[in-house]
């Protein structure tokens, strides 16, 4: 509960953005995996801060650091500790934050529910947290080597992808820096992402997951629903206001006779309207989704906020913040998406 | 997992829709509540099968019938066990189903996941098992009975109710059989379902929940964060493929300048965009958020569909299936959010 | 938590002694299954009130009733539903115990916790509990076909069953109605029992259990060692005070040299003071444990106690209730057994 | 599962005895708590190697670093990470087990449940997993500040303190290196373990814990009694092999009307044979138990064994090892003590 993930593949997390180090605990990770620490590496480093103009410009080297769990390469099916050391803790510039709370931050409910707060930074709600999660995704899917996961940038504000999946070519996620697959709404994104923050403003936007080669047969009918667990995964990123899987929203304006999929003699569908899930187990199709992310709370403009005491005060953030998380979200999205598969295919192993 | 819902108040289920009963144990009810049973009763029949003309005609009166945990009248503290017998059950109505894999039903996920399933109906997968979240649902409305849970209609395919949830008067919602707050809007959405009954179709709708004076502090940090764990029962509910809350999907088009909720001295906000829910936590402003469903996928048309064999079979829908699952959806995504609500209210208790 | 046992195997249960039903819902029971219904019931019969002279003499049929999860006979995966009614709720008996707090109960705790408790009888703690666990037990014992699970009475008082289990011919047990595989000592058992009754007094004794054949594997390392949830599932069983296995507290008493079991080739062990689990896993050789009882609280005789209200009351049991817990014991030890070891066989699988 | 201990209050862990470190993660520690670190470290200190001449001569500072949820000193609620470096990691002393089984350890098992293990000393079945226990618990027993815990060594071999625990003075177990409060008894059992060292063998021995001040009402009344989920953490602990409380085995023997404790008129009992506990629940007497460890496996002297190949070698243990574990393990039980009443605490706020 609280600060885990997962049942028999369960990743359990600590650390604030201001403290020595973050790090977690991988449970559940099956004996003789053997691990390519660069690939986990690299996908830290499509998470980490400072990558590009359109992010963060604070420097972080997200290093990982294995301590436990893994011998001569291969994990040993016992728990995985692992920790990143926060190298860059400019604690003076959150120094103003001292009693503020901050507009649309976790501020105020945490002082609310904990009646103490580490207002050096936003503590647990920092999405610094994010980055324990890449290192236990990247092993995830290093153990689902089968399986295909890519999350990419669908839209930013209302600047978006308007192609079926289908079209894309997913080798060009990673060749530009807003991680869309279409190189001209790409350039796009990228101007938009860059007008906003010379605003010091910060914009929304969405990302869009699809996964292929799964395994049939994972989810649970009833309280664990393959789409649920994704769903919770997915709206447990900072930011995230939305979720939709197949259909989505637009599903809701169809009649059934349009929206069934109906078969081929192979058990596979001629359309996929379901997502790749049905009665919450997947179906062997491709499993798709859309995440929804609000603009980010932190901007350079001055607000009127109030402190702990409930008086009016000015702030002006000056810390170093992204305009949009969408491109650095994208292998936070894939890495979740990667803890709950390997999660339910190791369930689905004691179904039968 | 699997089949519970909930860590402190936990509900645990069992049944298909043509066993003898479907039932469940709610276990950590905290002892001394008293029980209204005709509250318990009136949100059963809000589920109800037959109830009106836009749903379907199956009647069952789903009496439920307690069996332990409670004593005079008031809960023990123990667990609490209920059952509700399944009278109506045609399974001669659905003989024509053996072996037959309905279109964008689990019939196929179900066979491949266990190797065997119970033909007679949908099995884990029927709606029927929300009869047994309207009972937890209901008591845990009781416990938290300063809290106002109000689901409604907010669409049925593209009729739309595009109000705001402050300018709707809830005391309608139960004046009409599609649960539409505004009369108007509410005509027009039983006339587009009525004329998709007649057509033997289905179509799909959105339903819209807001929770009023919750108390401040509900919500864990990071895997536990109160939207997550609702969004996630949401995600549960059958047919359902979106979920959002706050601004949702159009707050991606936001800037932070515009989506920020600047606080009152009070620390309410002047504004509420998040939701009620800042990192997880419960701000105490109204929570908000609204549910997709898809259509219904048994339709009376006739479809293509293969047999488990992968022949092509001619199949058409004979039971009697709502045209539209939203207006019993309602006391549904009720019932799961008062679940949702009690369990984190009972986990706030350890919390300082 | 609470009202559940197990993980991937897991058994939720509900009921009072004088309520309507007790039962519960075995959730994870793996799908295609064939059970044999006459054997749960065999089970339900060894453990069931009134089977002989030295046990209560209060009847329940103590037939169950399966309500969902199955399907021509064959677990279908999903939630088995099941209830077992209360046919003989003699509340009169019991009526003079309103307010009382009966010396070595729970209902004094049980007030103080709860606030609240129904005095028809002991509530949750009655022992009429583990009829539900039989239930699951027998399910388990199926599933588990090639290992052995026997329990026996190896003391009763200070009359004591000194042999080597190798020594003993399982196939004696249920040839006595003290459940002792050596009919002497059965004897000696059963005479003693019986003068306890007559004095309307009770006596303690102790349950031995001896599991073969099991698979080599089961078990976690750290917090979910087998011998810990074996250990832990015994300690659940109303009455029981103390849990040793291998050597227990007599092998606290020897030297390392003479403790250690040395290898054979095939990497079984010259000798089993480790009773079958090495670092909490199963090393494939027997695992054998022994159970302490104590003697049952409820006596004929007069006790001097207290009432809600801390008065002094005179009180003398009216019940029908065992004069010696240990051979209606001896099937709910093998019945946890077969829970513990069916959770951790499927536990097992995702390992590597 | 498998890593973690607790539910509301709950210990993640991770580290082999061989890695750069072990450590764990601290979940659900309310917010608030004013943490002494002295206390803390006075603990590991207790606990830690090389601290006389009856315990192993392997020197480890056991020094815990704390990385996160604590603010200015204070628990901020959210997760506390921590870790505990290997200073003395002499990996050579243990090179010569390389596919050696070592007789009554977990060499075999690992190897059998995960077809790999890291060779270099015990993995996770190395009591170095204590230390994380030790640092949890006395966070714990800083949150219970108002009860006491004590455990001391009851028995070394055969030499057994038999006295009532009333009658010691628990201010006495620090006072010599074996952890006996009776001085008497502690310098034969000192005398006892150092010739068993000189033998190069190993002994066994039994620890008991007396838990007062308890709050009246802590465990459940089913699955999770409060002696079930003490028993299940003793057993965690290596070594051993058996677990009482109250009355424990010795009451197997008595009669019930010898055995009941008659109350007091203020729910205070006259006796305590029950150990503090009704129904799994605790009645504010004091709760004692017995705790029976094996001796340690790893003697000095010359043992037959096997390697992975199934072939007869000799062996010779050359590592710095306890020639008896009960001295240091009376703070382990203290430690996972406290846990468990740390987690019954919480869960508690819950039930009415």
């Amino acid at each position: 509960m609280s600060n885990s993930i997962g049942n028999l593949f369960k990743l359990t997390t600590f650390g604030e953005s201001h403290g020595i180090a973050i790090g977690g605990i991988i449970d559940g990770c099956p004996a003789g995996l053997k691990l390519d620490f660069d690939a986990i590496q690299f996908e830290l480093n499509r998470r980490k801060p400072g990558q590009s103009k359109i992010t963060t410009q604070r420097k972080e080297p997200d290093q990982v650091e294995f301590l436990s769990g893994i011998f001569e390469g291969k994990t040993t099916g016992t728990s995985i500790g692992f920790q990143i050391k926060n190298t860059n803790q400019k604690s003076k510039d959150y120094s103003h934050n001292t009693g503020v709370y901050r507009p649309s931050h976790a501020d105020y409910t945490y002082d609310q529910k904990y009646g103490i707060r580490d207002h050096r930074g936003g503590g647990r709600s920092s999405a610094r947290e994010t980055a324990n999660w890449i290192v236990a995704g990247a092993i995830a899917k290093q153990f689902l080597d089968k399986v295909k996961i890519n999350a990419f940038t669908s839209s930013v504000g209302s600047i978006e992808l308007n192609k079926s999946y289908q079209d894309l070519d997913f080798s060009k996620i990673e060749s530009n820096i807003v991680r869309c697959p279409d190189i001209v709404i790409a350039e796009k994104m990228i101007n938009k992402i860059d007008a906003i923050r010379k605003e010091g403003d910060t914009i929304g936007g969405t990302v869009t997951c699809v996964i292929q080669n799964v395994p049939i047969g994972l989810g649970e009918p009833v309280f664990d629903k393959l789409h649920a667990a994704i769903g919770s995964a997915m709206l447990s990123i900072n930011a995230v206001k939305g979720f939709e899987f197949g259909s989505g929203f637009a599903g809701t304006q169809m009649k059934g006779s349009e929206h069934n999929d109906l078969f081929n003699n192979d058990g596979s569908t001629k359309t996929n309207l379901s997502g790749g899930i049905q009665g919450g187990i997947s179906n062997g199709m491709d499993i798709y989704f859309k995440i929804a992310f609000k603009p980010v709370a932190t901007t350079m403009q001055k607000q009127e906020t109030i402190n702990a005491k409930g008086e009016l005060v000015i702030m002006q953030g000056k810390g170093r913040h992204d305009p949009c998380v969408v491109p650095r979200a994208v292998p936070i999205v894939e890495a979740l998406s990667a803890m709950i598969l390997a999660d339910f295919f190791l369930i689905n192993k004691a179904r039968k």
